[in-house]
């Protein structure tokens, strides 16, 4: 699998609003989006640093992933998203091959329009890990 | 603060021995160095990803933080480091004069000699994030 970057690192917040003054006013990013990805029930907020954005998930729902993650873990990093080269099909394919266990077995649309898929965190070392087009 | 990308991201595994193999063998990256941290009580295995490292964090004692770190939460993303373009010093005075709470009041040599310091994860919604120079 080609690898060229993390594309995103995904941060758990219980408020996007309450968050946002921290990450503008003391470490000074910009938050250029803020969009809702209705089928997460997560409303995300996006800030770049460098080659690789942040964003913040904030839960729209009790029956979010993100309020499930909240409630037992706080707030805090969620996931890693890298940026695949040759396409998140074939990157799926060969974790397969590999005996790697996939929360998604086909890509599917996530934020900003990305065909993504998440793999599953018993065969990443603890890390959800999220591959990215 | 001026602050130009993510330097790296630190992941508590419980081996970096048993780690490698995924990150080498599934995600295509390669491990350049393994250093001991002696004042941390770590071992770290470096890998680079575009522009950031990932650095891999084992305890090399039962008393080290990432010890505490995979008893309490299990294995996974551990902390954020962002890379300061005006100094370490200059950043933490920035952050005492805006209320953020710091775990290190001064900055001090962190892996590969670099500055570093870390700022309280309960002035930065819940994430430990680290400033790196």
């Amino acid at each position: 699998m080609e690898i060229s970057h993390i594309e995103h690192i995904g941060i758990a917040v219980k408020s996007i609003e309450e968050a946002l003054p921290y990450y503008e006013n003391v470490l000074g990013f910009k938050c250029y989006a803020i969009e809702e990805v209705e089928d997460q029930k997560t409303k995300t907020a996006f800030l770049k640093v460098g080659e690789t954005k942040l964003e913040l998930l904030e839960p729209t729902s009790e029956d979010s992933p993100i309020a499930t993650f909240l409630e037992t873990k706080g707030p805090g990093i969620h996931h890693i998203a890298y940026a695949v080269e040759d396409g998140v099909a074939d990157a799926l394919a060969e974790c397969k091959s590999k005996k790697i266990r996939l929360i998604d077995n086909n890509p599917r649309k996530g934020a900003e329009g990305h065909n993504i898929a998440f793999l599953n965190p018993r065969s990443t070392q603890g890390v959800l890990t999220e591959l990215c087009e």
